[in-house]
């Protein structure tokens, strides 16, 4: 269909909608050939106006919630005509989705506020921070405009750190040792004819061709270090002056650097990975500005919920809204807490899920000693001291300034964490993230703002887990009368932004469906 | 020393220096402790004025060639006060550091030309695409105001493909293999008790611990695939739809992918590195604004080198020129070839160094397939066909269009390649890389432009290879007489541009230490 042809047939139905009701709209649109194929079931790439081309709805909607997926909610229904009203508790959108800069202010459940003194420029994502290529979310950037650049998840130059090492060792150095002494161990045991049973001759050829590669081993089959583990001085006029001998394989086993050197083999996680420019509420911003500021009411906190035989009825702090559809996008555990008359059922699944604890802080620094001293651009130091990670930024390279994520941890550190003063906080982490970084990390630092998200009013928790995907999360799925449930916490892509919006989008997908339907 | 305290200084030399001539000035300058350290080799990183302030220098000196290496001894000599000429051949500067944009011309030695027909926006870095954290490269952007941005070496989601498959596998499939198979083995071995010799109680028991991360390998070790392979649909609302079970082991080791999965093992491609955003060439442009464009002189092919007694002289096309000093930073094997009186010896180390035919081909498209079909954001197929390598746009993401390198292969495969045409360069690259990406590889192509760097006039080579350090290596770092040496050739960073700002370097400060000490 040429656009023009749809412009005139959206003219058409949009003109058909103004003046015979929803009912008639839908019949026109069977008569035109535009009702949505009931078979179909996934969405394609989203271009702009895709969703909208299978029907237009004139339902009303209330969406209980303005982070992603409330927000995507409101967006993909809107393009397909629907009426939406976002209610958010908090006095600004975006949920868990929250870039903090200079002048914002953080408050917890107990009463702290924090205020953040970052320099011009400086941003922390205090929620999500990365994206990867496959997810969804990246779709939303394309469509919506949002340029993004690399998020650099892995770096051969950060530091691996356990309380098995004496001293930091960068990521290259502990990934050329584990690899050089596996390729030997298994280069020398084929060697020796333990494998001969399983391999043929010429599988054994090739695994010791490759083992040859991944270790760097020497033609007796033996590591003895390698230029991988990296240099005092980097060749240049001379052929540079190398790191020294690698540790004992004992040695290096004990260390137990296995967890940071394959953290990024998951699907979730792998190389490369992205990052709005400016802040991940880049995405934010785009949803709202898409889905228009006036239909979403900020400081709105959610009071009721009910079914009505031809609605629901929504209260919340401020007023009561009537709607035909609701959904609901607030975290699990807060849905289980609202007066609703959705029954029992659903309370008991509501409260299913278990709350998990994440924290982060942001330490800004005037200086990027990171990359000066350290040659370090972006990454992560893996450690298993309690702040867990050190993020050091991927964007601003070369900069004056720039922030560096001290801690993010999760469960019993975030919530080791999450108890202390910011204060107390910042002071444990410094006092961490030195034993990596040494005196600077401390002297040097000139602000930082730290997040519990348990404690973060309206959210309570960084995500959730589910026990078992089958009962409670099945019954969620669908929608409770008129009621329909969204987020990350309904997905298998929870904690990420992606299961927001792929949540979001099978929730409209039927109330369209059903909308379309009940109208024809 | 303040800022005020220097400005003094300096106002006073400078004033010397015009009254009196560079003795009085050197000899001035040792009266307030201004003279270099003789001991002292290394350079700092580079700071503004760092180098000048170990004193200054009034000589006079010729460069021979444009490119890194000679833009940078002029950068260098130039802020510490030398009267610097650069001679360079072609009509443009920057050597090897070449970005084609629309409507530049590419001639080849035999006379073929190309225009880029790029669209608006896009760029392709014919010659150097990368730079390391570690490399002096990295300082110069950061000193010259170069902004950077992420190069994507190495992703999870492009493919590998060598003769060995009967089709193109995602990087992380080809990896999810390997590693799980590799773990298997060893982990078995180790069970059986093959180790036991060699690995304590303890080690055994870590080693385990660390083949089940690695390998992502069951509890009875064997591999059986895992979600490291990927997925046909990645999880959402479900859990998503694996990409299936792993071929065979033998299977595994005869696809022959170890050379794609470890490429970026080493200190020169280890992730993350970087590029200056808008195209390579960006360093060159700083490099040439700090330099002074007037001191360099294009379509002026040097014809001739004389040491004299007191100096030195070089005829090029358009004239002659006498300097106090010259470095000579063309390639090693068209120096050999300049008619000059340095002697045999000079000649003979000259022609050491063996040029390596290095090409590449930039395939423009209208859309970014890679991005939309594939979920490919940057980042390198590896294969054993002879394009050996497609890069994928590190930058431009979900822009309308974008540039893929179609090859980038050296020796025996630069050479098949750079003897077609363009168009048959073209067309055999097509047909290569449609066996990973299918017709739309060949049918979408908007424009293309390829380079075989050993055809380039007055380069004739991507690099060199020297057949030892020692000999040749070694003479050609000292100066024939007046007459200095310099290049990424007479380093151990060949082909990087560092190689050749580190030789700058290490030329102009012997140069400049000369120069203090003659004339105090």
């Amino acid at each position: 269909m040429s656009d023009s042809t749809a412009m005139t047939r959206r003219a058409l139905l949009l003109g058909v909608g103004a003046a015979g009701g929803a009912g008639a709209m839908f019949a026109a649109m069977g008569a035109l050939g535009l009702a949505p194929d009931a078979q179909e079931k996934a969405f394609v790439p989203p271009q702009p106006s895709d969703f909208a081309l299978r029907g237009r709805g004139a339902a009303k909607v209330v969406v209980l919630g303005a982070g992603v997926a409330g927000l995507t909610c409101a967006y993909e229904l809107g393009k397909a005509g629907y009426d939406c009203t976002v209610l958010e508790a908090a006095d600004r959108v975006g949920g868990r989705n929250l870039t903090l800069r200079a002048g914002d202010r953080l408050t917890e459940k107990d009463g702290e506020t924090q205020t953040a003194e970052f320099g011009e420029g400086t941003y922390f994502n205090a929620g999500p921070g990365r994206i990867a290529q496959w997810m969804v979310t990246m779709d939303y950037c394309r469509e919506l405009g949002v340029p993004i650049e690399t998020f650099v998840n892995n770096n051969a130059s950060a530091y691996v750190y356990t309380r098995g090492m004496t001293a930091p060792a960068r990521a290259r150095t502990a990934r050329a040792d584990l690899y050089g002494y596996v390729a030997e161990l298994l280069a020398k045991a084929t060697d020796a004819g333990a494998l001969n049973r399983r391999l043929t001759k010429d599988d054994r050829e090739r695994l010791a061709e490759f083992l040859r590669r991944f270790g760097d081993i020497g033609p007796d089959l033996t590591y003895r270090g390698s230029t991988r583990r990296g240099f005092e001085t980097y060749p240049g006029v001379t052929g540079g002056v190398p790191v020294g001998a690698p540790p004992s394989l004992s040695d290096v086993l004990a260390a137990g650097t296995g967890r940071a050197l394959t953290m990024d083999f998951g699907y979730e996680q792998a190389m490369p990975m992205f990052q709005p420019v400016g802040g991940m509420d880049a995405i934010v911003t785009a949803l709202v500005r898409a889905v228009g500021r006036d239909r979403i009411k900020t400081g709105a906190r959610v009071t009721g919920l009910k079914n009505l035989p031809d609605g629901v009825e929504v209260a919340y702090q401020g007023g009561t809204i009537r709607a035909d559809y609701c959904v609901a996008t607030l975290p699990p555990h807060l849905l289980a807490r609202l007066p609703h008359n959705l029954g029992a059922p659903i309370t008991a699944a509501l409260r299913t899920p278990v709350p998990v604890a994440a924290g982060k802080i942001g330490l800004e620094y005037g200086r990027r000693w990171w990359e000066i001293d350290d040659r370090i651009y972006g990454g992560i130091t893996e450690t298993d001291l309690d702040i867990t990670h050190i993020w050091y930024p991927s964007h601003g390279y070369h900069s004056g300034s720039g922030l560096v994520v001290g801690y993010y941890n999760t469960e019993e550190n975030a919530h080791l964490y999450g108890e202390l003063s910011h204060r107390d906080r910042r002071s444990r982490a410094l006092t961490q993230g030195k034993k990596i970084h040494g005196e600077k990390y401390r002297t040097e630092l000139r602000s930082s703002v730290s997040i519990a998200w348990q404690r973060q009013p309206h959210i309570e928790g960084g995500w959730v887990y589910w026990p078992s995907h089958q009962g409670a999360f099945t019954l969620l799925q669908r929608p409770a009368g008129r009621v329909y449930f969204a987020g990350d916490w309904l997905t298998h892509l929870i904690a990420w932004q992606a299961g927001a919006m792929e949540s979001a989008r099978k929730a409209v997908t039927e109330l369209h469906r059903r909308v379309l339907q009940t109208s024809s």
